[in-house]
């Protein structure tokens, strides 16, 4: 029998001890192992749950029993998890997370840390709640060179996206039609500004190019902005509006890495994931686009996962897994401003359509309009070719001088 | 430095090795060992090949060779693969294959080989090509319960089907124009008649529920009776036409598993799933359902598997992977005549329409017609709820005795 601990009590943490307890037999079947809780970690009481004697308020009993072997960490949050985690790690402890804030800002530093004491750090579940992303990223794919990743790794605003796609729904209804159903919390910044996605693209980037890529030198937006206009433009060009993690590798090796709505074509496979799922777009080398899809978040699926890597931990006692990543300062980033992408953009004017025509093909590189239906009237908009940022930027600001108003841009995806 | 050596340099062995080669430094890094190519196994000659130093036609000089210590078996067919791969691993040596026959045929006792002599036997590349399935299901969600498994897992019909579907041209069409482009063989019985997805959900189901399914336990049916009514009946119903092979656990935990057309809705994930591409979707107790979307087939996607499963033995040199599964008779297989699942069926009549129509609902239950434009006339098509095969058999045979042809039945999947 191998003895885990479980730190924190909420949402996850609770599945993992339902996930363990419940699937217990065939776990030991298939790690040839029984793994045991012997203690869940919570500051708060739960006079009624079943497992009374397990609850401690003392994270010293947990580092300080020879027998854990295994903790897992489904705090949240950067503190106290960090500090826990990094003594748990030093006493050659394994440790697995599903704490995507805390993989984002401190991953170099933990696996180094793990690496050191022959331990493993595992977060599996830190990425894509039950689905697999981590693991086959690693290991499935790992002879290939991964060119691109792309993906739709926020379900809370993936959901918003879909209703107002779908039934018309402003941002904020669908807004707080998510805070009804639990989807979004009280305060949706994390997911609706784009952060959330954003350490999960900066863990995936890490993984994949070996380098710390910190959720600081991630472009973030999110879809606050996003208005049922665009939502009605977007379907005339042809696509939907998702928001979009996304690291790809240019030609001069940097990084192009952004968490940002974009355009994507109805015919891509990430164009039909819809409400609280996330689908993430793998594209190699040698095995061109790869799709992962299923649920992003939830108890079960993000425990299941959780658990999956006590299993690999347990298989693991003796002998470390590979998997790091060096820190970075950042120099492999291509700065946002020189990063180039065709766009879709948005104006108000009330030139005449012929000027407006003819400012927009003098500034921006064949420009195409995008008509629909019941448009306000001195409303157009245009899908552009690609450019940098700085040039978007002096061409729009351009247009502005010139009466046109610009209403929103966007980016086009290839994907 | 590890040594390796690769059988058969077909397809997939000539991309095992350009994979090896090309991405030797990223290999390295990521295994922390050199791989190296000792031997290539082949009976023809490859005069123009720059490896020609290490070809041989002799399996003794790479079972002889202590240093080889991992054998990349890609040669297809049960024959001498077989003996090739027993040999192998009762020396110790760890064999990766994308041999699907083999694994299907064999896995229950090459496994056990590979066990009692301490090495490994790996066929990530075996199903879904360079789509990562065999490790997420055996490792990231092995905490949970898989309830069912349904994959479209051959290209090759899922490239005849998708013409079918979006350019409505006959199936001998299609067909001879997948063996133009390189995508069905000349002689296509282990496409078109479902063997080779039998093969694929019989490695997928023996896998998750740990007892080997051998192919011949799997019903089996192939696209070749699907018709363009069949194709333009399911457009009307809502849905489109897939090969589908699927695995469920019953209530009494027997196993329904078959390889058949299937109607599902257009809203499904695998409705999407088009051309030459796969997609597996796995429905979990915890997570939900998870598809994996990608190449299921080609040189450069396979090898890349092949090779990930190189990477994966020579990290585990010393020390087995756990994954076995246990020999098995065949007797926890619900037989097909008792699985229950609701179908369309296709009819043809001299009948009036009210005849039909009454013959039909007092033999099958909640029969709801489906009408599309420009149907012949005396046809009509139904979708039934779901019945015993045995049952539904019985009540077609009574509809043949009334006069009531029946041109096609198609399953009516449930994803």
């Amino acid at each position: 029998m191998v003895q885990a601990a479980v730190m924190g009590y909420g949402v996850v943490g609770s599945g993992v001890v339902e996930v363990l307890m419940e699937h217990q037999s065939s776990i030991a079947r298939r790690t040839k192992e029984e793994i045991g809780i012997k203690y869940i970690l919570d500051i708060r009481d739960f006079p009624d749950s079943p497992f009374q004697e397990k609850f401690t308020k003392s994270f010293e009993d947990i580092l300080n029993d020879d027998e854990v072997r295994v903790v897992a960490e489904v705090m949240g949050g950067v503190h106290p998890a960090y500090e826990f985690t990094r003594q748990l790690l030093e006493r050659g402890k394994s440790v697995v997370t599903s704490n995507k804030e805390l993989v984002a800002t401190k991953g170099a530093e933990l696996l180094k840390i793990a690496k050191e004491h022959n331990a493993n750090y595992l977060f599996e579940a830190s990425v894509g709640g039950g689905v697999p992303i981590i693991r086959p990223l690693s290991q499935c794919l790992a002879a290939n060179d991964v060119i691109e990743i792309a993906g739709i790794l926020n379900g809370t605003t993936n959901f918003i996206l879909t209703k107002m796609i779908r039934e018309n729904m402003s941002f904020e209804d669908a807004l707080s039609m998510a805070q009804q159903l639990g989807y979004a919390e009280r305060n949706p910044a994390a997911d609706v500004e784009g952060q959330d996605a954003g350490r999960k693209i900066s863990i995936l980037a890490s993984l994949v190019y070996g380098k710390h890529v910190y959720p600081q030198y991630v472009h973030t937006e999110g879809i606050t902005k996003i208005t049922l206009e665009d939502v009605a433009y977007a379907a005339s060009w042809g696509g939907v509006i998702k928001l979009i993690g996304q690291v790809k590798r240019l030609d001069d090796d940097m990084l192009d890495i952004t968490v940002e709505p974009m355009l994507i074509e109805k015919s891509s496979q990430l164009a039909n994931v819809d409400d609280v799922f996330n689908g993430i777009l793998v594209r190699g080398d040698s095995t061109g686009d790869v799709v992962f899809y299923g649920k992003g978040a939830g108890k079960l699926p993000t425990a299941s996962a959780v658990v999956a890597d006590i299993m690999d931990c347990v298989k693991h006692l003796n002998k470390r897994k590979y998997f790091d990543w060096a820190d970075c300062d950042g120099s492999i980033i291509k700065p946002y401003e020189e990063t180039v992408f065709p766009f879709y953009v948005r104006l108000q004017s009330s030139l005449s359509k012929q000027e407006v025509t003819e400012k927009i093909t003098s500034l921006l590189l064949n420009a195409r309009e995008i008509v629909r239906a019941n448009a306000a009237d001195n409303e157009y908009a245009f899908a552009v070719d690609e450019m940098t940022v700085a040039d978007r930027e002096k061409a729009l600001a351009a247009l502005t001088d010139s009466g046109i108003r610009v209403l929103s841009k966007i980016r086009i995806a290839d994907l």
